[in-house]
């Protein structure tokens, strides 16, 4: 089984102090004024999560925050549910697209990126890592790419879904055209709803969290019709898309509608060859949670599998956050297990197959 | 059979020039400065369509818009399908919603909704009308609802999908008091993405009409959520919201994700009694138009079945738009074509019972 969304983070944010760059460490520092010191800058949400962001069982016993303590991972989700490969993910640091300073929030996400890669992906041979990058600076974010993108534990690249625009917009492209240049996917992950980013779901702000948190679909939508009407898997042939915690019931709905539009009106984009749901099949990718339950488990998976999509999602368990995803209690289509707990996100990370007569862990049957 | 999306319009402008209100009359003489005269005012769209709103066929041959030929409208429309009641829903008028000025606005909408009183409703008795408001003036709206509203042939109140901030929301209440007082529906009809406005997708705008269109359901998802988190239907239990031209297949998918959420974090909203998918099945009505079309048709249904749609859908053709749904082309699960092709719209909008042995038209077995 392989786990594609999984929150490492430090103990303090002190323990990033030796890899922020010189000329931004008083800042860092000295925090935001006025606000709280020690923490990682980023813009605060409009939403408050009424309960927390984790789950109450992963605040690590000797204090730090949850996800910080990788004896704790190890107990509670490698070891205990038999991953092979664990994507990290990181925590806090996607919320660097927020910040209107962009040359900082590259500096901090190049500070998080190098800790991932000293502390971290040494810890443990299943540990994967992603590339955090600032996308409010393309050009910034690209030179990251190249200076770590070619380390063997890095995976993919990674944003929030909360972004200025949607990520097929040229403004993006030096960050595809890296991508590219290292044969990494690109990665974004439910967040940065705050600060110089566009407001995440359409009409104006949604009013609740819990309203809003069924809403923030509508980011990964946006996305995905974005860089499919870009052209952006024309442009950069290797390139691979990845949705992560956006849910997965919405996707059919979204690919019918754009094929339908694009049929009627593709003169506006000559540049494409295929079917948006084509592009999506073979050039998209989406984390499984939070798994959408219908009354009737069985009601979801007809629409996915009109689009393909067992060729498309990848099992992920969100540790060690609130809305956390069981894998022994996903319910999947029978011949939708292999690929779906193991072989898409295998294919896509380029990680080696599995042994001959290895089964696969995790999900049962729908 | 009944059709709940048929776009009447006039003309020419000048014909709305009597029910124009005196001390606005001037300024719509003498049209949008620099602009076009005459011409309804409206913001500009920032998304052009790359051929036409409407259908090729659907220009009058005495000229003037589509849509203001009530004999071309029967004899394309209401006689060909045999249409028993065809609820008309204006066409730029719902764009007021853009305008700056809530005054202007509203006189605008008040003088669409005289003319269509005048010159529509007594024209055929099987057209029912559409009161339209401006949403951004919602006293002004309260008012001109209880102004009109009780007109025998007024089935609903309208507003556009585009707004300045989510239909749940406090700032909207007085209107719905007011469709609570006469007894209306409230609907919202896709359009209005312009001036002032929120962007209705998130993320930022997109680029492309066609990629544009397909993601205007996030409209529909953000209205949804709010009117259900918000109470509406708690503090107005004989309240209903239409959602026209959004869409359907995305619907098990939001009220999947917003029953989780809020069996999560409920606390936040403590005036619900029920999830919210129990409240937009009761509550919730949607237009069919632009019906998705999966690759496998039945691969849509199984979903819709899980939340009850076929007690929420209501056939519309969007007729004499470019994406016309041509009512005997639509495949629907079988028990399914009586409920969308005529019953549920004629209990929402209280019109008489089907006489006995009188067949449903339209629509055939998916």
């Amino acid at each position: 089984m392989i786990d594609c969304d999984v929150h490492n983070t430090w103990g303090s944010v002190d323990e990033l102090r030796p890899y922020i760059a010189p000329a931004f460490r008083e800042w860092f520092d000295q925090g935001e004024v006025p606000g709280s010191r020690p923490a990682f800058p980023a813009a605060h949400r409009p939403w408050l999560h009424p309960e927390d962001f984790k789950r109450a069982d992963a605040d690590p016993p000797d204090g730090g925050n949850a996800g910080s303590d990788y004896g704790l991972m190890r107990r509670q989700l490698l070891d205990r549910y038999g991953i092979e490969h664990a994507v990290l993910t990181g925590d806090q640091p996607i919320e660097v697209s927020t910040l209107a300073n962009p040359y900082y929030a590259q500096a901090l996400a190049s500070a998080y990126n190098d800790y991932l890669v000293d502390v971290w992906l040494p810890r443990d041979a299943r540990l994967k890592g992603s590339l955090v990058v600032a996308p409010q600076d393309p050009e910034g974010a690209a030179r990251e790419i190249r200076r770590l993108g070619g380390h063997p534990d890095i995976v993919q690249v990674l944003v929030s879904t909360g972004s200025q625009r949607p990520y097929g917009d040229p403004f993006y492209h030096p960050i595809w055209d890296a991508c590219a240049e290292v044969r990494l996917p690109f990665a974004a992950h439910l967040g940065g709803n705050a600060g110089v980013n566009a407001t995440p779901t359409g009409c104006g702000p949604p009013t609740f969290f819990w309203e809003a948190h069924a809403l923030l679909c509508e980011t990964g939508m946006g996305h995905l019709a974005s860089v499919i009407a870009h052209g952006v898997f024309e442009k950069w042939p290797s390139a691979r898309f990845v949705l992560i915690e956006c849910g997965i019931a919405w996707v059919p709905a979204l690919l019918w509608r754009l094929d339908e539009d694009y049929r009627a009106l593709r003169k506006e984009t000559p540049w494409l060859q295929r079917l948006p749901s084509e592009y999506a099949h073979d050039h998209v990718r989406l984390s499984t949670q939070p798994l959408e339950q219908p009354r009737d488990r069985r009601a979801m998976w007809p629409a996915l599998a009109d689009i393909g999509a067992q060729d498309m999602l990848m099992f992920a368990s969100d540790y060690p956050h609130w809305d956390f995803d069981d894998p022994t209690f996903l319910r999947l289509p029978k011949d939708w297990r292999a690929p779906v707990m193991d072989t898409n996100a295998r294919e896509l990370y380029g990680l080696p197959a599995r042994a001959p007569g290895e089964a696969v862990t995790g999900g049962s049957a729908a």
